[in-house]
């Protein structure tokens, strides 16, 4: 038996039988999302749904040729979120640059595990050495050390999981088992992940205990006490206690400091979910905010997110590597046992996993520190601005004020009653995407309906600002 | 303040300004990958392990130049786990197919968001129509469904967990609240990561009660009735059968029938870890391997193995869809919900995800089912040529009959006495690696060492079998 010629063609030859044909396929890719990406600027941020039913996703049962593949590409380019347009200021999704497109590129040509040193020696080392430097930069001792996952929900999740072993004393992960009854402690405004990986770790999700934000929306220091010491005489054991530096809906840092001074006074395990925030330690000038994030126990960040990365890229860094090793290790049959740089497979949620690595190692050899910290310096000083125009206008306030490039923000004209709020702004959101083309994301806070941008394109200028803010005004002179 | 233009280089910028030097870049690492993968029979399949320690992968203060990126990708290559090679036959790490490492690039390229509908517009549609077509094609009912996720073990985490909540009536996953300590069961040969699951979800490690397997590698009926009926008597709660389609060491299938219909006898759920074998879904000749998958509550499958797809790509099927929804759905503030397609991060482990669905789709597309039934069987039908020649040889042992493209066996020479062949195996693995560039793994497999054989790589051919088989002889003869 052989396989037909049409068929391997599929494939990259290792044989130096097609290259040819391989490489005219890339080139024509290349140029089509080139012109799409050239150009973002011109296409909507966001187009108009359309409705794909089957058979157009159907999987065929013949092979189809380049051709009709280069076809779909041209769809899914028209009809994807495009938030290479300087407009797209509604979500976390960041432009990513050239090279961590090309690190996904290049690691899926490879196609290295990074379940095994074995099976991915180079890119194994790269990961011990990255983890450990974002280590050392959080200002962690050591001792400490982490490592990459597919997202900020599981590096949350690693995180949470250690603790539970460790402060509960159940290395096996046995809850059923507990002398008294586990509980998460996090802020009102802390991530949805946090009840989904207490549903997950077998904690149930009504026992994370949120506490209460003062008017900036941190968390409550006062009130943190009070559930810690109210749980503790219930009979209950509250093992972690989860602060945030950089909330999803306005970008608040809690008070990282206190936090961790209550967990210690407590014994209680502090994880910072520094998801978002976390990029600032690359500014001289901002980092401070972060102060405290040295005493965690374990971080989780996103260089998804603020160092713009192509997603997914996470990372969770423990106070002690060894942590989160016995929490994990169980050696696999099928692989080699070695001391020195541990399977990263057997010391995570994951088994096999990409080299996600490889795009946050050139996009920091690419951009270096300082170019990331001229990066955000840049966004910080637009949400300065935009922050400013805001306040000139008596219409607008701010759920809390801006702590990074994240502004929550809605208009409450008076003239309208507060019944009309939610819908004005609501049609706001709209009014920008059809008339200026600015796409702007509509959360839902404190049970209200509330307008936010996320300024990360960094495309996106002092004059942008200007723009929407006079379709801003445009909209709210119509309403009157 | 503006950016440095050096800075805003590092990204494709929208407004049409650096297309150029993009372009250039781009062909630079498309031909350092082609000149390696286009000549990937001329390296080693498993290059000398090179240790690289700081500052080789410093992060540095400022920004490199691309001519520096190009060096450090020369590296990556030439020190990589090199599974393009044919004769790199060791582990499940396929040659990902071409429209697989360009769906990836792409994918990384518009940086979609499958976390929501609105992050996501084409790709969200695209998911739930694949995931939707695979539980057709596995025999699910027409209220099946699933979800992709990055890397087989979440999706046994993903369906374990709906497992946990809708046997054990536990919605919000509390597991110190249950009357009965929970158990799942699982063969002695199912994959490590289901003890790993076992710790994250609260069930506890030791909760894993292993079933004994028969001659052949296949979970033990008699045994596994005996497990459920001791448990349920002894008081404890089994709520799951874990049957594996493919284990990891010999390819073994469980008798899916028989599980199945002693699951419904006790009311528990079957989750089937088909991560490697269900590929066989393609194929005529063999889905029959597969008989009584249909009767699974949840089936996990990774696309990524023998699917030929670059890492990661897995999924995750629920004979009823509902269920899925019921254990995760927590909906997030910053996202409007709509009914007809659920956030996809809502329902999932991850919340960000990178679309990974789209290099599945475009390696679909361009290969077909009937593309995929050539590959698969064509693999086997090599797997048959090899173990005949491993039977012509009566130094050499198989650990079980191969069902699938994977052969895990040893060498026995009577004449050294079982004390040395461990030592014997291991010395034949470094021999063929070293004089004859093939890449085996040595699996541990009841507490002895094995050598093991993935008949992936669609550019080996029967003459590679020849030659190997040459230099095993060789090895043997050296040895008497």
């Amino acid at each position: 038996m052989q396989l037909n010629k049409e068929i391997l063609e599929k494939f990259i030859s290792p044989d130096n039988s097609n290259r040819e044909s391989v490489q005219e396929t890339i080139s024509k890719l290349t140029s089509q999302i080139l012109d799409f990406l050239t150009d973002a600027s011109n296409y909507s941020p966001y187009p108009a749904f359309t409705r794909f039913t089957d058979p157009y996703f159907t999987i065929p049962d013949l092979p189809k040729k380049d051709v009709q593949l280069t076809e779909s590409v041209k769809e899914i380019l028209a009809h994807s979120m495009n938030a290479a347009n300087p407009k797209y200021i509604g979500h976390m999704d960041s432009i990513p640059t050239l090279w961590s497109i090309l690190g996904d590129y290049l690691a899926s040509a490879i196609n290295n595990n990074l379940l095994s040193l074995e099976m991915s020696p180079f890119l194994t080392q790269l990961e011990y050495s990255i983890t450990k430097q974002f280590s050392t930069l959080f200002g962690l001792p050591d001792a400490s050390g982490g490592i990459l996952l597919s997202g900020g929900t599981l590096s949350n999740l690693q995180a949470l999981i250690v603790a539970r072993n460790e402060v509960l004393h159940t290395p096996n992960g046995n809850c059923f088992s507990l002398q008294k009854e586990p509980v998460i402690i996090a802020s009102e405004h802390a991530h949805a992940s946090i009840q989904k990986i207490a549903m997950l770790l077998g904690i149930g999700r009504e026992n994370v205990v949120k506490v209460k934000t003062t008017q900036d929306a941190k968390m409550d220091i006062a009130d943190l006490e009070y559930q810690v010491t109210n749980l503790l005489a219930s009979g209950k054991q509250p093992f972690a206690i989860v602060a945030t530096a950089g909330t999803t809906v306005s970008g608040t840092i809690d008070s990282l400091l206190d936090i961790s001074a209550l967990a210690k006074k407590y014994s209680l395990w502090v994880h910072i979910d520094a998801i978002y925030g976390g990029a600032l330690i690359f500014s001289q000038k901002y980092t401070h905010l972060l102060a405290g994030i040295e005493h965690a126990d374990s971080i989780s960040f996103n260089p998804q997110k603020w160092l713009f990365v192509a997603k997914t890229c996470s990372m969770v860094l423990f106070r002690d590597f060894q942590n989160m090793v016995k929490s994990f290790q169980v050696a696999a049959p099928y692989m080699k046992a070695q001391p020195e740089f541990i399977n990263l497979g057997e010391i995570s949620i994951q088994g096999t996993k990409k080299a996600e690595v490889l795009k946050l190692w050139l996009s920091l050899t690419s951009i270096g520190k300082q170019g990331y910290e001229q990066l955000i310096d840049y966004n910080l000083h637009l949400t300065k601005i935009f922050t400013e125009e805001l306040s000139k206008r008596t219409y607008l306030k701010v759920s809390s004020q801006p702590e990074l490039n994240i502004v929550c923000f809605r208009g409450e004209p008076e003239y309208i009653g507060d019944h009309a709020y939610d819908q004005w702004n609501e049609q706001l959101q709209g009014y920008l995407l059809k008339n200026a083309g600015y796409f702007i994301s509509l959360p839902t806070y404190k049970n209200n309906v509330w307008l936010r941008v996320v300024l990360l394109n960094p495309f996106f200028k002092k004059e942008h600002i200007n723009v929407l803010f006079e379709h801003i005004d445009a909209f709210e002179k119509t309403y009157r």
